[in-house]
């Protein structure tokens, strides 16, 4: 349980990020809602995120990083160069999908904008199933971004990431107990109009739903 | 001195950055040369920085944060909004040029451009004189950032961070050594056209050169 006197999320309308947000809502928080647009595939995120924020309702902003940060960050897959690999995540080709140092400048963006509306914490979904590909989303990673923060400005700013230790199953096991909308939520790396099934992303959010005995709405509607 | 293969240097166009980047080519490095936009008064710099990079031979690269960033980082006179406080740095008012969390954004983003065209290094004009006002400036800050760089991405990166202990003072001597031509640095806080000899940057930067008995040529020529 996060104790801290107001703190922004980071809400990319993916499963992890939204079921974050609706937990820190049933323990009494009103966060702020950060979204970016970093060039994205699936921008369509975005979006979801917006509609999240409004059924809580809750202030939500969205951060452009503009042209010159998205050239940057874009030698990735993901960001819409390249073709998106298909399987599992703990495929080695799955690196393809990893955005330069994407967490610590989102990140970093983020605990200024806390620090700019006078806010405690950051709260951050980053999770254990992550850590295979993406250096960026380890418990070292994280641990030392919470070294950094602590430091960064005159009062400390706190990153919560509660979920770092924590499975999509189990993210998603907590987002069935809250009633999380997962219809309301984007996970496929690709930009199509239906989840591609294919990607890593959407193998993994299938297993987390099949775990949990569940059914994913995106799926059932498809 | 820098041991890598190929960096990366912050290059704002003010005496720091610009006396890195002299000292690097000095010891035989051909770095990068990063500049950001993010909506400071003075962009004047940034000119001058695409000055130093073309008399060095060093490609240039300028990052425009886009306008969201500036919005939100813009909470400060050093980005245009309020009024730039005078005296000297070490006065409680001249927290009001603080720009919330920048370093660590622009960092992040030159860490992220780091790896993208696999270098080594970020190099970073941080010195003690900013400590007092600024907490992304102290050192226990840039220890955590050079923390977190080892791990943000497969390889390690390195940030060097040479002036850390160092006075202005100190690199004004380091500059004169090298012939640092400094009529191609911008100091001042001031959008002027001239330095306006008032702010703390410029009461700073006067003493640098009147404690190593030397003479500005931006205030010879004015």
């Amino acid at each position: 349980m996060l104790e801290a006197n107001g703190c922004v999320v980071i809400l990319s309308g993916g499963m992890d990020s939204t079921t974050l947000t609706y937990e820190l809502v049933a323990e009494g928080h009103k966060p702020h809602c950060l979204s970016f647009v970093y060039g994205q595939r699936h921008e369509r995120e975005v979006e979801l995120a917006k509609r999240t924020a409004e059924k809580l309702g809750l202030p939500h902003t969205t951060i452009d990083i503009g042209d010159d940060l998205k050239r940057l960050i874009g030698a990735s897959a993901l960001t819409g160069q390249g073709e998106i690999p298909h399987g599992h995540y703990a495929d080695e080709n799955m690196k393809l999908t990893v955005v330069p140092n994407r967490n610590m400048i989102l990140l970093s963006i983020a605990i200024g904008y806390a620090i700019s509306n006078r806010l405690e914490a950051v709260a951050y979904g980053a999770h254990f199933g992550d850590h295979a590909i993406y250096p960026d989303c380890r418990t070292t990673f994280v641990y030392a971004m919470q070294n950094v923060a602590r430091i960064c400005h005159f009062d400390p700013i706190r990153i919560y990431a509660p979920y770092l230790l924590d499975t999509k199953t189990d993210i998603c096991r907590i987002g069935l107990k809250l009633g999380v909308p997962y219809e309301d939520t984007w996970t496929c790396y690709e930009g199509g109009e239906r989840p591609c099934g294919k990607c890593g992303s959407c193998v993994e959010r299938a297993e987390a739903f099949q775990d949990n005995c569940a059914v994913d709405p995106l799926v059932r509607s498809a």
